[in-house]
């Protein structure tokens, strides 16, 4: 099967290429994307005109809680512990696995809708999130999580998973400690041994905020990267969301380590954390990627709008605009996500061999036009309306804002409600 | 003529309802709000249905620069001063009134699309910013520019502009100075006069970046806000656009006065200026009120957008998420926008007596959905495909997402296109 994306203008977010967005015709065979050429005239089954349009790789979404949809944007004016004692933890304790089908398949629309292709879940409700995967054929991360003190069933079921599925070509793999201030050192040294044992990259919250980083010098009388160095966590592959507060000094220890920072800036500024200083961090090497964190303090999981944010507050912070640009925004939220998954040889760019995850703007309408700069334009003006066509691995998952999934939105809706008002009552 | 926006959910943005949004009909004769009730059985012309939908007052932009359009998003990782010499000045100079007869248009129909009903403007080109403002009946308060040294004929210019054009009811006036920074102290008093002879607020940049304070201080001997004090301006009304550095001890001269700050949080970050201390600000008792400032470094002129910065940027420079309230922001792009402007009788909430700015917005798409909380949703999830009607003045401008203007959107588009090539090639 050989589908052609035709004439569109192309962000491959591929180096050799870098910032030339030329149109080009991208030929996809099956899954995979085959040829990048200036008019192709080969075979074909089916041609996707993307003239006038912008062709790039699909969003990836380093750091997400895709079971969260129902608390969209519960977060205002409240506390972090009154917001999570009144607001999220009595009711995800109700949750069922069905509910989490439910409330993941929402999520995963949005991302469809709204152009992500890839998310790093963390979420419990393992077989409901499966389900939502299979119905709506997003790539997804899913996580092994856990949290306190170290339960071998929960490894044991987390492994019979990771075994039934692990060739799944739509799913990859983490363990998923929930912080190193609320686990205890054997369950992060388990969380070590089955990462080791199966080469997948552990995906834990990481200096959220002032608090959590006190907490954990405490416990153990260092810094928080000291301390994952001591526990030997740093010899493993680490997805670290949040990254609010590290210190500059620590960062020499990360150094040609496997680490990436998934920055979540819409969220650490709702829950009053703060700015990361992703200007250090890019500095001293680390892989800097973006995420979205849940609905409940993301508000959404539009990476459009998450990345609207990106260069603001890094300019805001260092009171200079000269210190951040919009591609490297678009870096974080496309290649930089796919090296914090260990993707980087299959997606987060526009290059022959890779998968096909890529997506299609229509930047035509009135209200944003024009488009005198194409990257400061896609990475701050662009609404779901504007995304026109996701792919995911060769599958066309939405073509003229029209989902083509197997899914009845307006019966989804309905039972998101009910949901709601079961949990609820 | 009695139109009747039938039982949408009701955000009046009214003191005395405050926070609960009933589900209500809201009765417009002619341009005005002539009922707010329960099931109106009365007569009527026509019948906006809005179940499901939320009907709310039309958004106020009080500082904005309809004109630079075709400047959108173009401050990427640019110095201020390369990016006015390099990408702006040069332009502008070529700029003709007819140019900004169809750059203001645009903006016009951004305006429309967002859910804009009011906006400040501060440009020149006054011919064509009211050929645009006639054709597509938007509320603007327009400017009297001025920068450097006082010129008699600009003055006699915009009087004979302000006689000519006072009875227009979608117009307002303001006498607007480019910033106390640029404009000699004559030239301030001279716009002084003029405010005082016609009864109309002076609009100014204010305190946008610490190389603007440093210089005013370095001219008048003195803090910003005392230097207006001494000019004796701080007796007049005052629209202060920017105000990212005001001294605390300087707000108590503003006690009782008629001051309003614009908050501009986007072009603030953009331009690396910094946060706005609004918080301080409103405890103080400042009229505090929104802008997008123009699409060059605010992006684009969508309120809906630029709300949803101010609550976060609160929280993350408190690092406290209590701080701030996402009802406090939509004050600000409503009812004290109408403040700043001197219309708080006439917009700025639905209350029968006052002017019909009335949008309608459709939060059902999935991509946003659930909305467990009313005001965090509409100042942090909209997009403009969520706003499908906008009324002003009683004029049904925009409909089901369907412009009822007569403006052909691809013509002007095309248009916007030779403009840009002819003033850059």
């Amino acid at each position: 099967m050989i589908k052609v994306i035709k004439n569109g203008t192309v962000i491959t977010m591929d180096n050799k290429r870098e910032k030339k967005f030329e149109k080009l015709d991208i030929v996809i065979k099956d899954n995979i994307i085959s040829g990048i050429e200036n008019n192709y005239k080969g075979e074909y089954d089916e041609i996707i005109d993307a003239t006038g349009k912008i062709v790039m790789p699909g969003l990836i979404n380093c750091h997400a809680h895709l079971g969260m949809s129902i608390f969209r944007a519960t977060n205002d004016n409240l506390d972090l512990n009154t917001w999570l004692n009144d607001k999220i933890w009595p009711i995800e304790d109700k949750m069922t696995d069905e509910d989490i089908y439910y409330t993941t398949l929402l999520s995963c629309i949005e991302m469809i809708k709204t152009g992500t292709t890839t998310s790093n879940d963390m979420y419990m409700g393992r077989s409901g999130i499966l389900k939502a995967i299979n119905e709506t054929k997003v790539r997804l991360m899913i996580a092994g999580t856990c949290i306190g003190e170290y339960k071998k069933e929960v490894f044991d079921n987390y492994e019979e998973f990771y075994l039934n599925n692990k060739n799944n070509e739509m799913l990859s793999f983490s363990i998923a400690p929930h912080g190193l201030y609320t686990c205890s050192k054997e369950l992060m040294m388990e969380c070590k041994k089955f990462a080791d044992k199966y080469n997948i990259p552990i995906h834990t919250h990481f200096c959220e905020n002032e608090s959590e980083v006190k907490t954990i010098k405490d416990t153990y009388n260092t810094t928080p990267i000291n301390a994952l160095n001591d526990l030997k966590l740093l010899e493993n592959k680490l997805i670290l969301a949040h990254c609010t507060f590290i210190e500059e000094e620590d960062l020499k220890l990360l150094k040609d380590k496997d680490v990436s920072f998934v920055h979540n800036p819409v969220s650490n500024l709702n829950l009053g954390c703060g700015v990361a200083d992703v200007i250090t961090y890019r500095k001293n090497g680390v892989n800097v990627c973006l995420g979205t964190d849940g609905q409940g303090s993301g508000n959404n999981m539009n990476m459009f709008y998450h990345m609207s944010f990106v260069d603001f507050l890094q300019k805001g912070k260092y009171k200079d605009p000269t210190v951040f640009s919009s591609y490297e925004t678009l870096e974080m939220a496309t290649i930089n996500g796919a090296k914090a998954l260990g993707l980087e040889k299959e997606i987060g760019s526009i290059e022959v061999g890779k998968k096909a995850d890529i997506i299609i703007l229509d930047l035509s309408n009135t209200e944003i036009y024009p488009t005198p700069d194409l990257i400061t334009q896609v990475t701050h003006n662009v609404e779901s309306n504007n995304i026109d066509t996701t792919i995911i691995d060769g599958n066309v998952l939405m073509k003229n804002h029209k989902l083509l999934i197997d899914t009845d939105e307006e019966e989804l809706k309905k039972k998101i409600d009910s949901i709601i008002f079961n949990l609820i009552k």
